[in-house]
């Protein structure tokens, strides 16, 4: 896939940190945080972003946005809790255009530019790009009108990934 | 601030397509989707995406990721909800490190490659970097922990922006 954007202008970005994590493979992961409630891990963020942690220990879930920089760009893809094929954008699949993942983590302890969490759904060595604080009030949709997924969650507790997004 | 990583790496997006809004300048915006809903925009994907956007049109809500581009980046801010300074990463201000920015918009129509939303607290010409579903099973969390947002909250609805993200 065309690395440029229609127009040609890319934008550049760096990790802001790293995930460390007990899952080394994409294949046998959890799919979606919700699944992963029990997996722990941490975030070492670098020294040069510290100062954009003060009062994130006042928070209990953070949106996390990484690079998934082991998936492939697909347009269309067959999910991990489907059979059937849609667009990209219709799914939560890590093969897509940029690849940015966004997890969900709840944030057990902050210790200096350390954030160990629970809820982990990424791969040991994912470079970090952005934390958000997570806020009901902001974040919080109501609806039944969800796609697919209607019947595809039902596949999603034990569910992990296999090697279709590699 | 750098512009490369820790270690030296950088990583490299281009829009998938843009934003078309009726605000033309951050000053006076709407400053979270939810402080905006009855502002409507509609976004163009590019030709080259559009093959992604199969099936989008079952959904109601959608994650839209963007790069603000025209945020300056800052590790600490004082929040337009807030009269107080935190680190950057403990708010949702635009001014950030690598400016992405998240918004919850509501699907009114998929024409093509256009949709057309409501939620709108973008600025005219904004890049899109992703689009996923929202799907409450995946993306609803409860919680009371919210730091300083317990009080800013109270300040939401007729918040507009203003220039300290310039």
């Amino acid at each position: 896939m065309n690395s440029t954007g229609q127009d040609g202008s890319t934008i550049t970005m760096r990790p802001i940190g790293r995930v460390h994590s007990p899952f080394k493979s994409t294949v046998g992961m959890p799919i979606q945080t919700v699944a992963a409630a029990e997996h722990c891990g941490h975030i070492e963020i670098f020294e040069s972003f510290a100062a954009g942690l003060r009062d994130v220990q006042e928070f209990q879930y953070l949106i996390v946005l990484t690079h998934l920089h082991e998936a492939v760009e697909k347009l269309e893809v067959t999910p991990f809790m489907d059979t059937a094929s849609h667009g990209v954008f219709a799914t939560r699949a890590p093969a897509r255009p940029n690849r940015i993942g966004l997890s969900i983590i709840e944030l057990l302890r902050l210790d200096g530019c350390r954030l160990e969490f629970r809820g982990n759904d990424m791969l040991d060595g994912t470079p970090v790009l952005d934390i958000k604080p997570y806020i009901p009030r902001l974040d919080v949709r109501s609806t039944e009108r969800i796609g697919w997924f209607a019947k595809g969650l039902m596949q999603l507790p034990g569910k992990l990934s296999d090697d279709r997004m590699r």
